[in-house]
């Protein structure tokens, strides 16, 4: 083995002391030693509300090949990723949480259940099935799989729309971006859980949401970005669709008075399709395996690419 | 073949134009012939809320040996039940709605859809997950299958209380009703799931409900009588379980104002566990599926047992 000592790690920084703690866990559990940055091989970053702490981290991490992220998206530190290091973040670690919130959203939305919250009387028997439901998915990464494995006994048609048409397993079928105008006006719902690039920036938008069934559900737990607010403002309050359902808006936190607020027909979760509480055994999951891998100097799982970004 | 022409069946009363269409479609389908009552060998009971229309009906049916009912409980025909006849109903064939609106209350409640859908601002990020949730479901029949079925790839510890511990497939474990009280402590959601029957009138009393976890859900799809509903409003009222979701209630319909509604870790939906419209085409393919087998003198399914009422 060339290079520096891969059993010596550093977990940083220690704001979070419960995530700090747990990741320190994970790095000895693999058979690591946890040293300071100055010394270690990798870095396990340990807050994913400090992107700004990683410079400093960084500059005096001499001998880090290895940054191990604690974020699925890795938008917020996009700026700091170069080709000096070996790139991993959670993407895929996270995405049982997240599957199991777009199974929520969806079925509150077929049965109905905003209305029946706000309702103080006996009132009309509605609802449809997410059994054998149509579902177009636009993504094909780890929640998409993780969403196909949970639903699979649901007997749902899935069409997951992806970069390529490279199948994804688990779907009834895999298209390209170019089929997704075609795709969408045939589902109950369409479900946005792909990473945020200059591509699906803003890809559901008036356009999109006008070729969508007028029973059919909006679901975004990818990032607020990939959908035009005003857009889904305007759909919403004409019932052009059914309804959405919004773990991620634009702007986030959406504020207070905010249009989406005051709509029967859409329904908003503060970004919670993983929690803290949620994520944290996941994450250290995840590190547990990789310090592992690095260790034994094997594939890492959840390499980001740093020229896609993601 | 003994007895009458099988291939003879009526399909009444037809009160309700799309269900008795639906049947007799289903009937023909099966190669029968649709025959007035006086004609028939068997009895397609077409319509829920006709228990009245019975008597009359098979005073004229001299020659019907089978009745199936479009029930899935049949407590409101069970004064018309007797040994002369051989009673299917529809139990099993409506599990697989009714096992998906259990899921729907479980998540509710678990990622705190109601405080989520009454919010007008972003707020505190909480929820819990479904996924590897212990679960205690009183019943062991077709809608305890079905849930077990749709939640297998959820990796949730199940135990499940039946009259017998004779294992119930995919349970983590299958206990019997004396076992009730030292279980039901354990559990994130407790979920009532059976037949209305004088031993299960009231199960969820007080004494229940104090064993249960502060953290814990109580879903009801069973039926209103099941839970003692004085004694769930004065636990809901002191928050020493979590939140019920009913989507049966006694009385019921619950009465606009009924202490129930004003109960913010209260969900009521109005039985829509499965509606006329999901229903329809499931009690279809079951006649289908049965006059089949009448015709053919194969075990019928679904049968009642008279004794028991279910």
């Amino acid at each position: 083995m060339s290079g520096p000592d891969r059993t010596l790690v550093a977990v940083a920084p220690d704001t979070l002391p419960e995530m700090h703690a747990a990741l320190v866990r994970a790095v000895e559990e693999a058979g690591a030693t946890v040293v300071p940055i100055e010394e270690a091989s990798a870095l396990v970053f340990a807050d994913p509300m400090a992107a700004a702490a990683f410079p400093d981290l960084i500059e005096r991490g001499r001998h880090v090949e290895w940054i191990q992220l604690p974020y699925a998206g890795v938008e917020t530190f996009a700026h700091h990723l170069d080709h000096q290091h070996v790139w991993t973040c959670g993407k895929g670690a996270y995405a049982p949480p997240v599957a199991e919130w777009i199974i929520t959203a969806l079925l509150a939305g077929f049965r109905e259940i905003p209305r029946y919250v706000r309702a103080s009387s006996w009132s009309a028997r509605d609802g449809r099935n997410l059994l054998g439901a149509r579902l177009l998915i636009i993504g094909g990464g780890g929640v998409t799989e993780a969403l196909l494995e949970l639903l699979e006994p649901w007997g749902c048609h899935t069409t997951v729309v992806r970069r390529s048409d490279r199948p994804v397993a688990g779907a009834s079928r895999t298209i390209s971006a170019e089929g997704l105008n075609d795709a969408v006006g045939d589902v109950d719902a369409v479900i946005v859980a792909v990473a945020l690039t200059e591509e699906t920036t803003g890809i559901v938008d008036a356009s999109l949401l006008a070729r969508m069934r007028p029973d059919a559900w909006l679901i975004n737990v990818g990032r607020g970005k990939h959908v035009v607010t005003d857009d889904l403002v305007a759909a919403l309050t004409e019932s052009t669709i059914a309804g959405a359902v919004l773990d991620v808006t634009d702007p986030e936190p959406l504020p207070a008075r905010h249009a989406l607020w005051s709509l029967d027909n859409c329904v908003i979760t503060p970004h919670v399709g993983n929690t803290a509480e949620m994520g944290r055994p996941l994450i250290a999951e995840r590190v547990r395996t990789n310090v592992g891998h690095w260790i034994a100097d094997e594939p890492l799982v959840g390499l980001v690419d740093v020229d896609l970004g993601y």
